[in-house]
């Protein structure tokens, strides 16, 4: 159904036949729908739909909007929309939702619930806990596979994921997993302790997302128990979540490496003063950095004056140098966070940059002489000065952009923070120390 | 099972017990430990695998260590492998294996699947039709809920996945889905017909991956059915692909943004040649770029002669320039990448850069100012333009920043390819040109 026909029938008022399109429509794209109508129209909308679509429609507003449909329906409405609203959405609606709406929540929640989101709440931000649901398919080992099947014919409308279902014992330890698969091609009789898996991959409540990340990536698991340290489950991750955890994580490096403080609030959402507060640190820090640079060359004022022509390659110098290592620095960063370089292979970054800046610098160089010679007739010294500083520039600006990340790493740091910005600002004073270094060795006798 | 014990079991030639662990263990991790070995070894280990395992852990080897394998086993032991080896796998190494090899596949391959794999390596790079599968599970409407789930109990092992079955009709057009879920839940005299969901959600067959990607992320899919232009279903792609082809994606713009040639080979596999093959043509192109604003500078040598001190601001108006540009263009590129920046948004955009700029540009601008007064004591005049030059920097930086992505992508290029270096490149041009005429105007009477 289009999004035009459905309008359409609101506008219509053609109730009746609304319902019936809605009821076939995908949840995300009806929120998408009516989440721009004013709120009566929403409202109106919403009620049209079955109680587990609604809750799932609901999920998918933006937090201003779930926040003005809290305030309006009654609390019997806001009860079904929270019972039947996955665990790990309800904790994301508590996270955003102004204090007198998670007062709503929680007088509407049972003392069981309201123990467990203050148990969630407390898990770090971007850790397992954070991001795993409690809606799970658990099973006994001395369950048969038929008796596993009613199970879930009975609870798996409920559950988050049914395809991979957790074995536990009586204290809820992880004993096993058994894939909906695997129970489907079984023979009713067989046992459930016959069928698991027992070497089960799991994390822990604490393990960080971007680790959780790439053991998706690397099995292409479809979910992922979450334990405690008594090995007890206490969740489970699927891979929908991890989906937006791999979009979340690489915008984050994007942004980090391009000298800005990571936000994951939309661009479009954000305000001019939160995208300006989140632009102007490192804009500054780098600001400062790069008076370094200018004190250099005031410092070279001599050499300058002498040789005018000089100044007319600062740019370029610089720029290349900048070029280089951020290209290094990019690899390496993404190559962190992939997992496909780790702080072991940094001799190997070393020598491989080193031999990869040769190649590159030389290359760069011999143009550039060419052009200088042939195109703008200078002097052979001046021409050579400059060629000679593009080659230690390139090879300076290589070798810090490989390594500088890794030992971010290595410090614990970010790695995403040694990106072009930062380390521009160093190869250029290091770029404009060679040039003068080396134009006064040449040029001046 | 640990990588250590597992090794030790090999020297020790404790068969038995090997053959046991292994029958544990996960295929990924079966591979990692596997592929380091010397050929003769992995070959006994990897003929210890039971026959799905084995062709599953054979597609996580590398391309050379599966030629080696290939070369080795006999055709019978190659048959088996490819009988059970997913189709998109096999496409996947017929695109990545020698002549000679492929050779091999082909004489071992049916009639029937020679026309499959011509028609396969006939879909462009990046379409849906290169990333799909043709292992799905295909019901008829007619079909009762118990019928369905004999029909999967039976071939439901040699599928992709069984957790999303496709409904056709006798030309294979597509008609519906029926989750295994809803296969489940549902009573076994309930029809297809009655559970099977109709308003299904596809792609077709030359629909770019990237697209494809942000349907996954959306909606949250486990997979996705690919219809060719009559409709027909011709495969499907499954999540665990979509999250490999995420981080390419998100590499590949990495990789670009830094001003390279994409590639999606890993850096430490990589040869120091192709790396540099991969970095030089931009540095070239960027560092010829440069000589522009080299020019500008020679133009103006007057001026700097005049007030020497001016040539000590180049690079902090230069970095700070190239900086903000980065910034503004790194949020649009990754905005477009995710679907959450459009074409229409550009005025949205341009007039939001602009607010943003004005604030950063002041805020730097008036830190600028007082360090050159208070700390270095500069003329009043000299601090202006270099303040002033600053802010409209800043702007210009941001504008351009802000919409060269979406001038590309209206252009039919790559957005990434407008990221920092070539907005440093312009902006750093636009930046000295405006220094040198406000200084001009201020400064020279």
């Amino acid at each position: 159904m289009e999004k035009q026909n459905i309008l359409e029938l609101i506008e219509q008022k053609k109730y009746i036949q609304l319902k019936k399109e809605l009821s076939e429509m995908n949840e995300v794209d009806i929120s998408e729908i009516i989440e721009p109508l004013d709120l009566p129209t929403t409202l109106l909308v919403f009620r049209m739909l079955s109680k587990g679509i609604a809750a799932e429609v609901f999920s998918y507003f933006s937090a201003e909007q779930q926040a003005d449909i809290m305030n309006t329906i009654t609390d019997k409405e806001l009860k079904f929309i929270l019972d039947e609203l996955f665990f790990d959405d309800m904790i994301d609606l508590i996270e955003e939702m102004p204090a007198n709406v998670v007062n709503k929540i929680l007088i509407n929640s049972t003392q069981e619930e309201r123990v467990l989101i203050n148990q969630f709440l407390k898990y770090p931000a971007q850790s397992a806990g954070s991001i795993m649901t409690i809606e799970y398919v658990e099973l006994k080992k001395n369950m048969s596979v038929k008796e596993a099947l009613e199970h879930i014919k009975e609870i798996g409308l409920n559950k988050e994921t049914i395809y991979t279902c957790y074995v536990t014992d009586k204290k809820r330890k992880l004993e096993g997993i058994v894939s909906l698969r695997n129970l489907v091609v079984s023979e009713f009789e067989q046992s459930i302790n016959d069928i698991m898996l027992e070497e089960v991959i799991y994390v822990e409540t604490h393990d960080d997302q971007e680790i959780i990340a790439n053991i998706f990536k690397k099995y292409g698991f479809m979910a992922l128990p979450v334990v405690d340290k008594e090995h007890r489950l206490t969740g489970i991750i699927t891979f929908d979540d991890i989906m937006d955890v791999m979009e979340e994580e690489a915008t984050e490096d994007f942004q980090r490496m391009a000298a800005m403080v990571p936000s994951d609030e939309a661009y479009l959402d954000s305000s001019v003063i939160t995208l300006a507060k989140q632009r102007i640190p490192w804009l500054m820090i780098l600001m400062i950095g790069a008076t370094v640079t200018g004190g250099i060359i005031k410092k070279f004022e001599d050499i300058l004056s002498t040789v005018v022509v000089l100044t007319a390659f600062i740019p370029m110098l610089m720029d290349t140098g900048g070029n280089s290592g951020n290209q290094s620095s990019t690899l390496i960063i993404r190559g962190l966070a992939t997992g496909e370089v780790v702080l072991k292979d940094i001799w190997r970054v070393l020598w491989k940059e080193f031999r990869i800046s040769l190649l590159v610098g030389i290359s760069l160089a011999t143009v550039n002489f060419a052009k200088n010679m042939l195109l703008d007739r200078l002097e052979l010294m001046v021409s050579l000065t400059v060629s000679l500083t593009v080659i230690i520039a390139v090879i300076l600006a290589k070798i810090f952009g490989g390594t500088l990340p890794l030992i971010a790493k290595k410090l614990k740091l970010d790695p995403a923070i040694m990106a072009g910005p930062l380390i521009t600002t160093i190869v250029d004073a290091l770029t404009l120390l060679v040039y003068f270094g080396i134009a006064s060795a040449i040029l001046i006798k």
